[in-house]
């Protein structure tokens, strides 16, 4: 599909590059999108594609196994309590997946990123979580994908 | 991992079961679950395993292919403005993935179905669309997987 010119995914990263690959990039939000979330990552197919579907199944697997590869990295760096995956693009139909690690403190637990806040922010173990986050970084950098 | 006693997935189908698979279900979410979102549908994993990655790729495949078949056939049958895919399970950790048709005249749209209603049920269209389920669901249960 070309890309529409107002597609915000086909003008910008959409957010802090992580790694960039031929078909793919990881990027880590950034501002009042993380937030409440810091370890909130997107695998974001470069060409404009709206549905999960309307990749080619060799495609699929590539993007896939990203978001696994993120996943793994996520689990063994930062230890969620669950780690929360959507491809939702009702916003921006250009597909992309959200990777996030979710905590038992965090300001929506158990409710998905995208409810109403239960709680105030947990200034404390958010900042021993961001700290977490370059040494995270570079492990999804350093992925063979 | 064993079925902890609590876990509703392990006791129960989840909602209206669909197709019944060796190794994992559909089923389509119904009563308060549906009222808002009709085209609500699950591929929930029959045993008690918590993330996507505690699964071997081997069953992640077949998983995926079977989430990949109902995107496809809800886009077919019911041409909804954008298909949802999420797998969060921070309440009931269980996996399972959400596949849900959206409609940007529904209740939440362009925001995720988890977020406050940004208007009324729109019941005519509502039941429209309920009235295509019951072809869907047929859809649905004859896929090979």
């Amino acid at each position: 599909m070309a890309a529409p010119d107002d597609c915000p995914l086909c003008r910008e990263d959409g957010g802090l590059l992580i790694a960039r690959h031929d078909k793919f990039r990881i990027i880590r939000a950034t501002g009042a999108d993380a937030a409440d979330f810091p370890a909130c990552y997107r695998v974001i197919w470069n060409d404009h594609v709206a549905e999960w579907t309307d990749l080619a199944p060799p495609e699929r697997g590539e993007l896939m196994q990203a978001v696994i590869q993120v996943e793994t990295v996520l689990r063994a760096q930062l230890r969620p309590t669950k780690v929360n995956l959507a491809s939702l693009g009702n916003v921006v139909p250009h597909l992309h997946w959200h990777v996030i690690a979710r905590y038992d403190w965090d300001s929506r637990w158990p409710a998905p990123v995208w409810a109403p806040a239960a709680r105030e922010r947990d200034e404390a173990r958010l900042a021993k979580l961001i700290a977490c986050l370059d040494t995270c970084d570079a492990a999804i950098a350093a992925l063979t994908l």
